[in-house]
């Protein structure tokens, strides 16, 4: 505790944009199924999306001291990702963070803990997704570190991995991946498009993956 | 497990449609406040509505080959219906099932799990009632059964029952009931209509429905 | 139990107006940190405000005859405050009380518990700030109590307390505090505005608020 | 609502106590993996068993007065299931009617809701599963239903049916499946010995039931 | 924040004696059900009880700091109470401060958040009833304040308070009310007795309590 | 996804005997408050202990195969660390696995999920730390890794990691930093003796501490 890494690398601006394109079930499909934080992250508002570098920060239940400093190390492109030591659903966040964050070009808040002011953030369209929403305020107390290997939510993100986030949730991918992922990405979204129009014409699922000799061998009855 | 019943009887369309124009909640009530599943079911954009006969999957946890072989059994006017056999929140539904069943005439997605590509389904209109939003993606390796009675959030579902589901959460009502059920239904729309005038103007429930006198025998007292 | 306090004091107007103009998340740091109900009570829909005079009710699960009775002591200004005295989430309330509430200048709902018809309510534009979204339908046996002091969502409300409820949730303060903290809460409203201009500028709250020299004294590091 | 089915039929009790022999995790594996009620549903002590024919309980939520009307209708051998119509967790429960039950010949009580004096329970020997241990109260004011299908933490009972529980939870056995399930359980259970000897000795299980070379098949590496 | 209130009114020793023989669930029957905590507040040992004079803590999130305050205030026959000011399950108390409480003559703690050494607990015979057993360490950095009052769990608690506690949950009573429910208290418990030996010797609470009548009012319907 | 990691190192059994020794709170406590896993995982009976080496399994949700592979790869002085790869509580390990599992010396099991045949697993002394007691059955279909890292119950798990874990929950130790947490450790229960008598004595943590200036300078009022 009490460390900021000040010096993190980041993944390529190019490979981030493309990754957000795909979205994240796409991109958690992609990468073998990995990535994904828990269900109940949510964004603030529908149609929230966002892909940018991670920087972390581990901050102590219900004191948000951390956020301050992390949003120095902040450059355009990244994004924030909090994990809380313990269980929390405090209001770290607020209006006046965003404000300044979005000044360094911030493009948005994971937080497996509670944001406030969620009416401002919508209007500016500054996107989180949050364990809560919840006014409740934090103290400036105790250290945390930035830029260090989190759990949030069930997923280890390390500073610099790229964050996806859209209606269906968050996605994290490793930084060293992340341009492999992309291009498997692309290409299962062009793969669905063929699919989308034949399903859209009525065929079956059944008949274009060619399930049922499969279904009849593990003695799949129609009756 | 691992049967597909292909005759099951639907309820007349035309109760479904009187059903559904009357909503969940009158509904609820006029099968005797019975039907409703949990209230954990929630629709993923606000102001979906449906009406339309069961078409039941049940699924093992993180597994959506049923979901495939439903699809073929839906026609115009059927809605699926899908209990997983263990609780689980994984993403069985995104938009190329959608797409499929839509093209089928499918009116929409009950399910105690998760689904995906929520803001696609928005754009689609295509509605899901479900427990979580999650990309969580699943696999094809074990049968589950389709049009077999499934007990789904807390509620008994048959093959051919009727589902009624907006912004209130999900009602099932027993195929066998449906006409009764829709004719007091529509009573209490029109009753309700002539009591909401008179709250409207300023009279009070406790006079509308006469209870000072009940209130007082039990011993409720003014100070 | 059984009882009904009819004349209870309630705030000034004006002073409920102000609290409700600084909003919950303002209300809630100007007091002290105090009085938030839980992070589960979550408005029916976005964009919900209400600022009023709490009228209170102690209610059985699954009971709601104490809303009739209750509805009669509203006035203008007032909003209901609704604690179960047992956990529940059925549908205590919807459009034809909602109906009545509003005929007697009621601002809102505040319920540990469930609603219905929330699709009526949102287009009647009456707040409802809720556990659940459930049609479960409740009975008029048991009697409870209106404007006795009562635990709801964890906060303590007692009748005439103000209600201030907004996207972030819901804050009660003391009707004896009301005044002063609608002070103190137009006096942060105030100091951030200036804050806000700074940090959209690009100024680091590290700086503005002077924290360098503490987190160096706790022993933060940078590397 | 209303209705109590006085004579319903039973599960034969010698083929109640072959399942109870074989526990629930058994029973639930020989009927198809079906059968069980929710994980939330613990024994109020450890140890506890029974296996018992159902009689059926749907009460409304706070209100234990149909729990009075059902020990009426027990027989020697039968365990009350009770459900109430929306979610609750108070005490419907206690040691003076397990008093009432067990000198009726009751085997316990599975309830999807609260039951309170567990001290006295387990000093009486009297197991309950149940979703909560609270000591709140209930009134005896609004009809339910004995002996008619209910869903109970998520698992479909009919009067009749057998219930077997143990420390891994409940399982329920449909009464025309009871004597068939029986059978295969008491298979399984033989057929465990003797791979339990074998794994003992220090058989893996990927030899004992030939693993290796499907595993191989689907892409398994050792490195 | 930040107040220690020194001299509070105790209940009167012999009386909280007395509605500690009653038990929980009596107490909370003889006070007209009220003051109960949330079900969630378990004991870490079956088979504990204790009943006391409430010393209040009212404490930030993951800050301990107020316990060692609190330990201070604690005279022979007190309890502490401990309501983290947002939802929170770090273990704030172990068995030093355990060690520090007992050799004060402390009876127990009733804590909405985290104890960790349960097993030391558990030994040293010090009751406990909490939301969590959890090993997190908390800091003492904030001001919290010590006999004010709170709400723990769901439920107004005012320092002098009755709390009674058993395998049940736990029941806060209003020091003014402590005689008037201790007598009311036992006398339930005499009135049961009579009642537990005639349900022993299978009489139907249908009688005893004279119900046939009036459920037959009701409409129930025997078939 | 389907890779088995034969050669791991594992920690100094003598490191994580000292580990063991100390305990969970106090292990968590030496390196920093990290490393718990969530506190709903709770052993399956009171007084289990355990300190191994952890082998880790990632596996689909409702698919126990991995735990046949796992077992392969135990040593003595290990225990099965499970994560699914979505939540799921179904019952993966029961007494059959349990039994391989001790013969090849195993040391227990930490599952975030679902565990069945508690009563044999007690009676055997096999000690296992789950999200849930569940008899539900799963399937052996997909594949998942063995000795992988794994996020399990929020806290990320190397292979050859050190798992304590007690009446209080389960930490994990860093296999690089577990001599050196054994060391603090250990130092900091020689160091808790001390405090322990003296605060046994009567003597005041606010005093042992000296808190009392602190206290004074933040604020704190007596009244």
């Amino acid at each position: 505790m009490g460390v900021v890494v000040q010096n993190i690398e980041r993944a390529d601006p190019a490979v981030v944009a493309r990754l957000g394109a795909c979205g994240v079930a796409t991109v958690h499909e992609a990468q073998g199924r990995k990535g994904l934080l828990a269900s109940y992250m949510r964004p603030i508002y529908r149609g929230a999306r966002s892909a940018a570098s991670a920087v972390t920060i581990s901050a102590p239940p219900g004191d948000n001291w951390m956020l301050h400093v992390a949003i120095e190390q902040v450059r355009d492109g990244d994004i924030l990702v909090l994990a809380p030591t313990s269980p929390c659903e405090d209001g770290y966040f607020g209006d006046l963070l965003a404000t300044s964050a979005m000044a360094r070009g911030c493009r948005g808040l994971i937080i497996d803990a509670g944001v406030r002011d969620v009416a401002d953030l919508t209007q500016m369209g500054f996107p989180v997704w949050s364990k809560a929403i919840f006014a409740q305020g934090t103290v400036k107390e105790t250290l945390g570190s930035v830029n260090v290997p989190v759990v949030c939510a069930g997923a280890l993100v390390n500073p610099g991995d790229v964050i996806v986030a859209d209606d269906d949730g968050v996605c994290v991918v490793a930084r060293a991946e992340a341009e492999e992922v992309a291009t498997k990405a692309e290409a299962r979204v062009a793969a669905e498009e063929e699919k989308r129009q034949r399903l859209a014409a009525g065929e079956l699922g059944l008949d274009i993956y060619k399930m049922r000799e499969r279904l009849a061998e593990k003695g799949l009855k129609y009756i």
